[in-house]
C-alpha cells in the first residue's frame, strides 16, 4: 500500500519489533500450534510424521516443538535460502508433492494461498490431519477438499472427517482456521504481554511524533524493543551483563585490535 | 506382597513390558503431563524453570519433552545412578531444597510421599505452579501447602491458589491429582493401544498357561512384547530389517570373530 | 559359554552395569564416534543424512548425538522394541535396503555381521562416508566392497576411496575398525573412569567372595553400581536428594496408600 | 570508517550475507569450537556446565551444539533481546559474575574485548576451562590470568594450565586464539564452500558495477544470496518447492483476502 501511494496515515510495522516476531511468533505459535492440534485429536506426537510448510519464525518455533515432542519433521518452502536453513537445523526438506503421501500431520504456515491442494490431498494416507496456523483459511485450498470427498462429517469438535472418493480419510481442523486460535487458547499471556507491550508503545511514540511522521511504513524504533526486553527479563528475575566503558569504547572503534 | 506369601493367585507385572513402560510411561506421560500442565494454566512452557522429582520413565519422558517445549529442566532424584544419568543427558541435577527456590513449575513422578513439602512450599518464589502426575495426591503434602496458607480460592479450573503466610502464592493443579488426567485427556489412544494389547495378551497367556503359573509375579512373555511392537510399528506403516541366517548364526555363536 | 559349561572360572558380567552401558556405550560412544568421524573426514554434520545401523546403548547415544550436531538421523533396527523406541524418539527408522541410497554417513553398532554388505554399497550415492562403531571390522562386510571396486586408494588418514564399478565413491573409514579408537582417542577419560572402577570393584568383590561364586555369569551387585554413581556425583559437585525415613519406609509397603 | 568517510572503495558486507552468518558462522563455528575443544582436551561435553559469552550467529551456533551434546548450557550477553531469545531458546542466563562460579567449560564469542577478566578467573573452580571463538585473543584477558597465576605450564598441545594463587587451575585453550582454527581444521569444506561463493560473486558484481558503486558500504545483493542457497541444496540432492502463478500474484497484493 506505501508503494501504492494509498496509505492514509503512518504506519509502525510492529509485527517486525524483534521482541514480537521471534517470541510471539516462533515460541507462541509453536506452543499453541500443537497445542491446539493434540486438543482437538489427543493423537501422540511421538513417531508422528509432521510436515511443515512454511519456515518463517512460525514455521521455525513449530518445527522446534515438534521435534520436541518427538516427531519426525518435513519441511516445504519455496525460498532456497530457509530451505537450506531447515536442512542444517536437521529436519527433511522435500517438496509437498513428495510430503504429502508420507505425511501424518501437515500444518500451514506460509501467509499463501492453496499449499495444500487437490494434487496434493489425493496422496495423502489414510488418517491423514491437515490444519493451519499462519494466516487466513486460505492456504488449504478447502474447496478442492470438499470436491474430492465423497462423504463429510464431523468426527470430534473441531475435527472434520472427509472421505475422499480414493477411500481414504482426510481430517481437516478447524475449518482450516488458525488451529491455535479455534481450539485451544491461542498464544499464552506470557508471550502476548510484550507483543502488546510493542503495540502500545509504538503507539504511544507515534502519538508524541505525529507531527514528524509520513504516510509511510516505519520499523519499530530499536530502543522500544530494547525497552520491553528488559522489562521481560526482569519479571522473569533473569539478570544479564553490562558493557564496561572500555568494553563501549572498543565495540565503537575501527582501529584499536587486529 | 508376594514376599509376604499374601498373592491370591498369579501376576505378571504388565506395567514392566518394554512396550508398556518404554512408551506409555515415557511418550504417553511425557506429552499429556505437559498438556494436562498447558490446558490448565495456558502458561509459555519455553524459557520457563521447570522442576522435575524423579528420573524413572515417567520423569524422562517428562524432562525430554519440556526442554523440547524450550523449558530450562531441573531434576531431583535420589538414586545417585538415575542422577547421573540426568546430569549426563544435560539436565541440572540438584535437591529439591536448593530448586525449590528457583522452580517456575514443579512436577512429582516419584512414587513416593511427601516429595514436596512444608520446607519447600516456603521457598517458592511467588507463583509457582506445583502438580503431580507419577502416582497418588501423596507426592505432594497438600495438608502441609494448607496449613502454610492464609487464604485459598480456584483461580481457573483445576488451578487452585494458595496464598502463603509468607505473602507468596501457590498454585496447586487437580488437587495433586494425575495432571493429565484430571485436566487433559489422559494418554493418547495411539499409546494407549499398547498398553492395552500387553494386559489382553498377557490375560490370555495366563488363562492358557493357568496350571502351570505358581502364585507370585512373573515377567511379561518376550514373546508378547515383541508381538505388540510389531503390529504397532506395521500400523504406522514402517518395515524393518530381518537378521539373515548367516547373522543368527554368527549372533548365537561365541567362537567366531575376534 | 556358561549355556555350554565352558567356562573355566566365574564372570561379572561388567559391561552390563548400569553405570557402564548407560554411560560409556552411551555417551562415550556417542560423542567419540562423531569425533573419529569429523577427525578423519572434516564433514559438517548439520544437514547430513546419517544412517545408524543398531538402536542399542551405543546406536542411541550416536543417534541423539548426531541430531544434536544437526543431522537428519534414520536408524536401522532388526528388533521391533528397538526399531519403535527409535520412531517415538523422532528418527526415520527404514530397512538398511531402502536407507542405503539415501544416506550420507553410515554408523554400524549392531554387534552382527555383514550389516553393511553388496546389496546395500551398490546402492550408495556417490560420497558415502561408511564407518563401523561397534564390534569388530566384521559388520561392514569390507571384501565385498573391494569386490565391487575398479580401484581404491587413500584420500586423507584413515579414509580409503573405494570407486566402485558404477562409478561412485564410497569411502571407508579406519578399514572398517572403531572409528572412534583409530581416529580419534577413544572415550573420554571422564567417562571410562566409571568402567575402570566397575572393573575393578567387581574384581575386588570377586577375589573377596572367591569361595562362594561358581562357574557361572554373574550380574554387577547393585551396590557397587550405586557406589560407582555417588562417587561420580561428587566428583561433578552434583548433590542429590535423601529419601526421609518415612518416604523409606512407604516404598517398602503395599498396604499404605491407595 | 564509512561514517568518519575513510573508505577508500566500495565494500560489499559479506558477513552479512544470509548465506555466510546464517550457516558458517552458526553450523561451522558451532561445531568447529565443540571440535576444537574436544581435539585439545578429550572431554566428555555430556554433563558438562558451558558458559558461552555472546547469543549472536556464532554463540547460538555453539549452544545449540553444545546442548546437542548434552551439556548443560549458560548464556552470558549484554543486550536484552538476545538474552531473551536464549531464555526461550531453554538455555540458563546468568551475568558471567555469576556464571564464573559454577561453569566447566567457558567460550567467547562476543567480539568485544576483556569478558573474561580478572574477577572472574578467581571465582572459577578448580580444572575450568577457557577458549575464544569469536574474534581475537582480546576476548579473554590473559595478561590478567598470567598476573593473578603463580605457575604456568603445557599440559597437552593447545593446551596451558595456569594455577592460580588461590590453587586453583585454569586450563586457557590455543592462547585464547580462534579454537577451531588452532587445534581442529577450521570450518568444514562443505560450509566454507558457501561463504567463499558469496566472496566470489560478490567481486564480481562490484567488477560488473564499479562506475555505480560510491564508497560506502552495500549490502550483498538478495539475488546471490538465493543464488548461492539454490546451488547448495542442488548439490546436496534437495528439491524444494516452487509458488504458482497464482500464489505469487496472491502474495505481491494486498487486496485479496481478508
Amino acid at each position: 500500500m506505501a508503494e501504492d501511494g494509498v496509505l492514509a496515515y503512518p504506519i509502525i510495522a510492529v509485527n517486525d519489533a524483534d521482541t514480537k516476531h521471534m517470541f510471539d511468533n516462533r515460541y507462541g505459535t509453536g506452543q499453541s500450534t500443537l497445542d491446539g492440534v493434540v486438543r482437538a485429536t489427543n493423537v501422540l506426537l511421538a513417531g508422528m510424521r509432521v510436515v511443515i510448510a512454511g519456515y518463517g519464525w512460525c514455521g521455525r518455533g513449530i518445527a522446534s516443538r515438534a521435534r520436541g515432542m518427538g516427531s519426525h519433521v518435513i519441511v516445504c518452502e519455496v525460498d532456497p535460502t530457509r530451505a537450506l536453513e531447515a536442512v542444517m537445523d536437521g529436519y527433511e526438506v522435500m517438496p509437498m508433492g513428495r510430503a504429502a503421501a508420507s505425511g501424518d500431520l501437515f500444518i500451514t504456515v506460509t501467509g499463501d494461498k492453496n499449499v495444500i491442494r487437490a494434487e496434493h490431498f489425493t496422496k495423502m494416507k489414510d488418517g491423514a490431519i491437515v490444519c493451519n496456523s499462519g494466516h487466513f483459511n486460505v492456504e488449504i485450498d478447502i474447496p478442492a477438499l470438499e470436491k474430492l470427498a465423497r462423504s463429510r462429517k464431523m468426527s470430534r469438535p473441531f475435527v472434520e472427517e472427509f472421505t475422499l472418493r480414493n477411500g481414504r480419510r482426510v481430517y481437516l481442523l478447524a475449518d482450516g482456521r488458525l488451529v491455535n486460535l479455534a481450539s485451544a487458547e491461542g498464544h499464552p499471556a506470557s508471550v502476548m504481554d510484550m507483543s502488546f507491550a510493542d503495540q502500545a508503545l509504538c503507539a504511544e511514540y507515534m502519538v508524541k511524533n505525529a507531527r514528524k511522521l509520513k504516510k509511510k511504513v516505519y520499523d519499530v524504533p530499536k530502543s522500544i524493543d530494547q525497552q520491553v526486553a528488559k522489562i521481560k527479563l526482569e519479571s522473569m528475575g533473569v539478570k544479564i551483563d553490562k558493557l564496561t566503558p572500555e568494553q563501549v569504547k572498543y565495540l565503537a572503534s575501527w582501529n584499536e585490535g587486529t
